[in-house]
């Protein structure tokens, strides 16, 4: 997708207000700078009143309007949230949970994704949606949907069980492969036709892993059929009009890596905690997910609130200059776009107290002023559109794994797939060592330095990458419980980790999860000590060296931590969740003796640096200052504030919150 | 309802005991001086056996029985709990959960009360009842059902469904006024027929606000209808005999408002927690809403537990002592009753270790005595039957609002009414300013004082009378997130709190509610240091004055407590909930400004003080000790002791749970 | 059942791996000394595919294989988890919560313990089984179901409906006797008729507490009888194989008092947590309870893990040394088995983290070392086999009593009976006085000691019976809240403990039950002070003397505990939870008194001693040391050591964890 300008701007409900309001808010549009508006996202019932009955002529006196006043259109295709009349006509649509208590309509998303009869509906809007607009002046990019897997990823209806079926028929062929995969000679679970599956409700006991590993698969696929049929119809009347969706965080029920591939553009919606001091790492590594699930190429910050968000125990607002500098962390970690939900604030509904560019009180606000401000600010950086981040790290995540890691019936059952990637993240954060967040089948070799969390399941393929990597030069960190089952849930035979025993050198002989809330000492090879929380295991080694052994308890002296020379390369393996300061230590050493660099040696704790460089090689340095307190931060030579143009010299003071971007020539 | 004596006794269930016992009942009772039984309460399966057969000899027998010891008798209407035969036959009349999950008999009050069956069943048995004993002798009272709203006040069936629907085209007339309430033109949720709405069963995101307001006034109508459909019965064959239902406490279900309405004479269960040092407060708050509710006239105790309950985690019987100050308690706020569950404790079923006055070991016990000792000493003070309790301050609250402020998707949801009542209702408490509880819609012209806590919700028309009242001369306090949103939930445009920004001389920009455990410090004018909890705000003064400002975090320096001159009179505002010290001192300024004066000055901290006047003008003056040790009290010139005719000098001394009723000629 | 060796091995199931597998399953046991297995607990699905398709090659190629190298068969009758098939031919054999939840297939035990349906398919495949099977040389032992309760113990659905309809018609004869039972006449819950009653699925307020009471019954006595069904089928195949169920420990849905008369030999599965310090002492009790339901007899410990399970939280291995210790453990207290779940680690399904003999990793590891280490001590202890262990104290417990104790609606609501029952029983645990599990209507004559903790429920029979004990001598401790209501939960009146009053010599005036993580002083008669918890209560004492009366609050200075010499024996009585100390010194010092002896006294703390006796006299000492250090032990006179045969002198010193068996002569 090509940008002439930062696309700035955001959801525009103009249904939700009287038309004499319009033109009030094109003129707070100029003001503010707005460049793109996203309209009809929850459309459905004000266009579709029946079965049979249509009124769009307020979206295309919407549409019309914004066209004149040159604020481009994201245009959803308003499936989002059927409106009430369909589920009064088809109850059938309506998810069902698995203790079996039906969803109703009064908030959003209430439609089962394999409901053929929703599917139908759906496609039927879109087919008319994208035959009125296809030629619309304001038309910029397609909107599939909304936030998919939010609310409702899941479904166990009796339609959904029908669908369920279908995938395993297709996905194993006959009912004897399903047996095999999901190991049903356990516990009296041999199925003799597939008309006997069913989704995993409700059970007695524990229930079946590989039923729900594939349950889940299954429903990240339904929902990605919705939005393929979208997509088709678009394509078909909009070959040249750019189709995405907007991606949550981490969103568990959405497997992004598999969503990606059929993104133009990859789409994201971002709402930090303003609460939570440290939440803008969990967002660079959101960001970092959105610019690799995209191949390395710009993204839209699709949403972001101006300020509070309604939905928390306790909404806080943005504090002064808060908005602007998670706004330029988007930027500055690829994004293209900075957009807003929502433009007016609501009057009523389930999120009137969301805020919006306009806020209840009008434009004579605090709010208001910030937007206008950054949208003024942005304007004038149209260099940094299109260019890119490089990243020498990587983290692997994938879906399937984090789907079956945090399932009943391991070792530990609070192990998290986001806590341990934040674990691994946070410290290539400090560090300025920027990262990319890939599969773990992916093409590995651009990178220097490969951290692998808690990658509980792992197939041939994957294994065989990641010691390929290492073979040929690869310097890796793995963390225990990686490498233990198979693409159905099924152990690695012949001691833990099996694939990786040779790589690591280890052979695990025993999971010794640690007590609730219970720790114990590690003590470091270079005589410092540490403490591990979480798990510990019985590790043997088998040609790594330790780096550390338990010190304490019933694995006291034995191996925690080690490494091993392997080929052409280096693995790390962490048989426990060290503490912040261990963990960090070893990450830096490890990435620095892998060449990992990190951007902008020197600056201080707290100051985010990124670097975007365009095709043509100039390159604009991103300073954030995430303190509440001014530092000084050293500056490379020749760097300009690509803003004000002016010289930066050796060193520059960043304000509390303050934002700098270095133009380096 | 004009008494002779106190109302003294309780509920009486003959029909769990062997007739052989119901004489030793009826010489107990005269030992207990009790001079009036409630039966019937749950009789309705032991009167009628199935829809055409009944039984009425054992409550004819009982009836009697007490009419010939002199016993009056309280009613019930027996519709509090149907048979197991009607839910058999019309299982349709079960009330349904919004998951879905159907209530069964077993307990009580297992009825959906949109249930025509329902109510056919009962009013045709309270037509029986009524023509029955209309003119039984022993006959004083009519008890409605029982206790409405306490474990089932919602009901998400298909049956109510229909009703809600009937209910709410009554209200907008067309669907299009529905629309508009409920801002269905947010996600997707527009109606194009009534046949569309549903009760807000389980949904997948945040429910509709405005769907969930309307409910619950039409679960409280509904509930109501029950009781007026009653009543009419009643009315119809005994227009003379006084009619009420039982209220509970703060029941957020009721609308008491509405309903106290419909009551000849206001009656309420008291239950407070023995193991809770300090909730006798909260009992003078139900208390004093009693009062309020019935316009000042005496009302009724009707149900209170000898001892200890049988519903708690742990249930902790009364202190020597205990129930005889509480019961005083009530009488001191205007109750001419003293009423307890139940007279024989049961044998079996679900309260068989609830307290009562003959407890399972017989009257040679503690409880019998205390019980038997206040009987006595009611029995000496008939002059104060009928005296009223007068207040110059009133706090103000509204079902709407209660139900409003506490739903989901606020800026904190933590928010309670009940706390933020208490916490305004305390200090007065503490102050000895007797404090009557009133709709915002009243006429508030008779009061010095007015405490608003937290009043969400308001109309146009509480809106003009507030600030009416402080033009007027009015003193008021209000405390932040009031005046929000109209009927509908329906943000009030313009800048908060847009119908008072003018009165209160501020305009609220942005809610900056605190962490979950956090605080905030307060700098106030005087020079004093406090903390805020829970919510915070950012001001800016528009004609007030700045009385407190936060000390720290984003808002530092900025207002956080305000006054006003406005008119004759005078507004605060609270942008914070303040602790106690800073509440309690910022209270008792304002309301000694106001001219609101303190029953008995100068009585010690945890003593307790009311007065009633009679019409004649004599004048009891009510000292409750609720301090486990004995303190002095001064005594106003002229004193007796109610009871023992005394005379009381100068200072008394209140024995740890002492009660002493000086009389003032 | 009469034992050549210790049955040692456990759970086998050959149908999870190829047959290939099977030859290396043989050696390994050799290897292991496996003289026992378990086969086809969850064997249906694989060996019936349809209502009228078999296929039992496998079973009976695994049975040869086992006969051909001597391996004795624990045959299962495979009906614990019904294939998915019946699921979906018979949907209505799936259970039913009590809020209307169908439970699904995916787990286990997803059966309606009173389906007809579900009962005539298991009957006809156990049919099958027993004709096939009768004569397989290794047939031992038959296995019917599995942990019954442990995952499905009541069901709701309209099947378990008119099956609980008809055990209440044959308990109580007519409608009239149900009314009186369930004390009906409170709440207006009369029945007409047997049709109208229903199990106790979900009610909106305080459940009915006998229709609760016996729904847990009959939950308990309708999977009974499904076991009775399936013994009546194998009994006519195989008169002479022993027949039993695997109890689990302290199930409280399964009334195992009336379960263990109908087993030929009780089996109990026993997974401690590694995780607890002290969780041998409640392994202790189950073990001291299983050997008691068998009349003294030995019994089987059917299951345990090798090392870790995968069903907590966090799943703890056992540390060397420990699963060997526990293993003894059973032995010394009774077993003649120590079989584990299960034999080769599962690849996939629920439990494919649940140890096993033969780990994930193969033979070369910890833990099947340390499991063949024991088989082959075993092997050195035939002489053992038979041996009985006696016990001087009883501790009595009773299903009806537990289920009616825990139930809502109580003055705490947080009573334990398992927590109290260990309060009682660690004291005598700690002093090495064997305690046997009993009935408390059972005959007590045997025992010069008995315990009663919170045996809340009792009829005339068992009154009269622990009456009688003491007056004949019998030293007894009975704690609070006993003897309070007859067998259908309703009071006995009269004064609290009605049927204990004159026995303990005091009167109960009220229950007093302390606020949540409250406690109270006391002071005792000997100068000593303690604590108590949870409960206090208003004692008038009648006869008995006070040995602790309470400290501070409300009943400063009234009795706590009690003392009364009745008949030629002692009664002691407990109104309130004491702390551990107080407990103890009262417990060791009425033992001592009454005559119950320590086995080895002057053993070190955290040592347990038992002593199992031969019929021709010869004595086995069993000393287990559960500390995590060594300790010396003092050794009788002659004793030498049972596995290696040497003489043991005065002294020896336990192994952290380690065990010594000493034959006395």
């Amino acid at each position: 997708m090509h940008l002439d300008a930062f696309a700035f701007g955001g959801d525009y409900n103009p249904e939700q207000w009287p038309e004499s309001v319009w033109d009030s808010d094109m003129e707070l549009m100029r003001r503010a700078g707005i460049t793109m508006a996203t309209v009809g996202v929850f459309g459905w019932a004000q266009v579709q009143t029946g079965p049979d009955t249509f009124d769009f002529g307020w979206c295309d006196r919407a549409l019309d309007k914004l066209a004149e006043h040159g604020v481009g259109v994201c245009l959803a295709t308003m499936t989002a949230s059927p409106p009430p009349w369909l589920a009064r006509l088809h109850p059938e649509t309506l998810p069902v949970t698995a203790e079996g208590t039906r969803l109703w309509p009064g908030g959003r998303q209430h439609y089962c994704p394999s409901s053929p009869v929703y599917r139908e509906h759906a496609v039927a809007l879109v087919e008319r949606i994208a035959r009125r607009y296809a030629r619309h002046p304001a038309l910029r990019l397609w909107h599939i949907g909304n936030e998919y897997g939010c609310h409702v990823s899941t479904c166990y209806c009796d339609v959904s069980a029908e669908a369920f079926r279908g995938w395993l028929a297709r996905r194993y062929g006959d009912v004897d492969g399903l047996n095999e995969a999901w190991s049903t000679a356990f516990w009296s679970q041999r199925y003799t036709s597939f008309d006997e599956v069913l989704p995993p409700r409700t059970v007695p006991a524990i229930p079946n892993p590989a039923q729900n590993l594939d349950f889940q698969r299954f429903s990240s696929d339904a929902m990605l059929e919705c939005f393929l049929l979208e997509k088709d119809v678009l394509r078909a009347h909009t070959p040249d009009v750019p189709v995405t969706t907007n991606l949550l965080g981490l969103a568990k029920s959405v497997d992004f890596f598999e969503w990606a591939r059929h993104q133009d553009v990859i789409s994201h919606d971002s709402y930090p905690d303003p609460h939570r001091a440290d939440t803008h790492v969990e967002v660079a590594f959101n960001y970092d997910l959105m610019r690799s699930l995209g191949g390395g190429r710009p993204w839209l910050l699709m949403e972001q609130a101006p300020s509070a968000v309604n939905w928390r125990d306790r909404n806080a607002p943005k504090a002064p200059g808060q908005m602007r500098l998670w706004s330029y962390q988007a930027v500055a970690r690829g994004s293209d776009a900075v957009l807003y939900f929502q433009f007016r604030q609501s009057r009523g509904g389930a999120e009137r107290f969301h805020s919006a560019i306009v806020p209840h009180a009008g434009p004579r606000t605090r709010v208001f002023r910030e937007v206008a401000d950054l949208g003024a600010e942005l304007a004038k950086l149209p260099e940094v559109l299109g260019s890119r981040v490089r990243a020498d790290a990587a983290l692997l995540m994938d879906w399937s794994s984090w789907w079956a890691l945090e399932a009943e019936s391991h070792p530990a059952t609070d192990l998290s797939q986001v806590d341990a990637n934040l674990a691994h993240y946070r410290p290539l954060w400090e560090a300025r060592i920027t990262t990319d967040i890939v599969h773990p089948a992916a093409d590995l070799s651009r990178y220097r330095f490969v951290v692998v969390p808690n990658l509980y399941l792992v197939d041939a393929d994957v294994a065989a990458n990641l010691i390929e990597y290492v073979r040929t030069g690869g310097h890796l960190v793995m963390s225990f419980f990686s490498g233990i089952v198979d693409g159905n849930d099924r152990v690695h035979l012949g001691g833990y980790p099996a694939p990786f025993r040779e790589l690591l050198g280890v052979h695990v002989e025993e999971f010794w999860p640690l007590p609730p809330h219970g720790a114990v000492g590690l003590a470091l090879s270079d005589g410092h000590h540490g403490t591990g929380t979480l798990w510990s295991e019985w590790i043997n080694l088998e040609g790594a060296e330790a780096l550390a052994t338990f010190a304490g308890g019933e694995l006291s002296g034995r191996p925690a931590i080690t490494r091993r020379s392997y080929g052409a390369g280096v693995a790390y393996y962490l048989g426990t969740k060290p503490d912040a300061t261990t963990m960090g230590t070893l990450l830096r050493k490890a990435a620095a003796e892998a060449g990992a660099v990190p951007v902008l040696p020197g600056a201080p704790a707290g100051v985010e640096v990124t670097e975007r460089r365009t095709e043509d090689g100039t390159r604009f340095l991103f300073l954030l200052n995430h303190n509440v307190f001014a530092v000084p931060v050293p500056v490379p030579p020749g760097a300009t504030d690509a803003i004000s143009g002016r010289d930066l010299g050796e060193q520059v003071t960043l304000d509390r919150r303050g934002v700098l971007i270095a133009r380096l020539p």
